[in-house]
């Protein structure tokens, strides 16, 4: 069935390297047999984590998002470095993030934030028995912690206070697994 | 509070301008009053429908994302046209892509996709009373379109099958009007 979907690549180069942002082009063949061209950015993947307290609140983050101009609500997250398991990713973002390493890791799935126009993919993970230990935020990082009920961060999807979209979907699966017990 | 996180834009150039991205790079001035640089997507922005038949069902496309090179399950969606109203282009991609006309619309609200490296947001609506008008594909678009009940769908993201988090956020939305009755 998806052999009548696909599309060939012909040719393709990088139009932009940047500091973060990989940016390519791509000419390719359509499944009717015409060519298009795709522009698409290469990203490395990231982690998101739905870490929760001994007292049932989740840790989030509130962090400028400077493509968007405005603080953001959102789980700690980021980028897996050249490497790296992406378990390993998780426990590092946790504590450089918000200061705290958990006792048990439960990997959750992996959602596609813009498939569109990245191969991003975000690996969700759940952690519990936390324990505050210190965080090491890096240079050029700045954030605020704070905490809430999962039910309170539920009417917040609701309320329009959080939009980010790797947030509501680890949040989607956090529901499941926490309130619902999968 | 937010004061303390917020980066100002010091100077910036657009780096790529290809047929659909277009990528920019700003110096901004970090809260500690050093300087870093930021690079991002500007996006016009899109819609993704929940369109729901009379049977229950909810309307899904199939569509080939060439940046993670496979064919994806998702919710119809779409980009906004240079002034168009939202709720114009919710109607116009329903009609474009599942040849569906809907009596009733309903605003859920809105995600950010990729708010590290894009401005992009995608508005939610749900499509009811719908009826079968006959696509109209747009020129290099080749998708199918399935439908399957929404407790299909939430089951479709825990194994894995949906991984499109356009599409995760607004099965969250969906779920609570539809089931729960927000």
């Amino acid at each position: 069935m998806s052999k009548t979907l696909e599309e060939q690549k012909l040719d393709g180069e990088q139009v932009f390297d940047g500091r973060m942002l990989k940016v390519y082009r791509d000419t390719v063949r359509l499944p009717d047999g015409s060519e298009a061209v795709r522009e698409y950015v290469r990203h490395p993947g990231a982690v998101v984590i739905v870490a929760q307290l001994d007292n049932g609140h989740l840790l989030f983050e509130r962090q400028f998002r400077y493509p968007l101009d405005r603080v953001f609500l959102e789980l700690p997250a980021g980028k897996i470095d050249p490497g790296e398991a992406i378990l390993d990713t998780a426990v590092r973002e946790l504590r450089e993030e918000t200061g705290h390493e958990a006792r048990e890791w439960r990997y959750l799935g992996v959602m596609h934030p813009c498939i569109g126009y990245s191969d991003e993919r975000i690996e969700m993970f759940l952690a519990r028995g936390l324990s505050h230990v210190g965080a090491q935020l890096d240079h050029e990082e700045f954030l605020e912690v704070t905490s809430m009920p999962l039910e309170g961060a539920l009417a917040a999807v609701m309320n329009g206070r959080i939009t980010d979209a790797k947030t509501i979907t680890a949040l989607f699966w956090a529901e499941r697994v926490i309130r619902l017990g999968f």
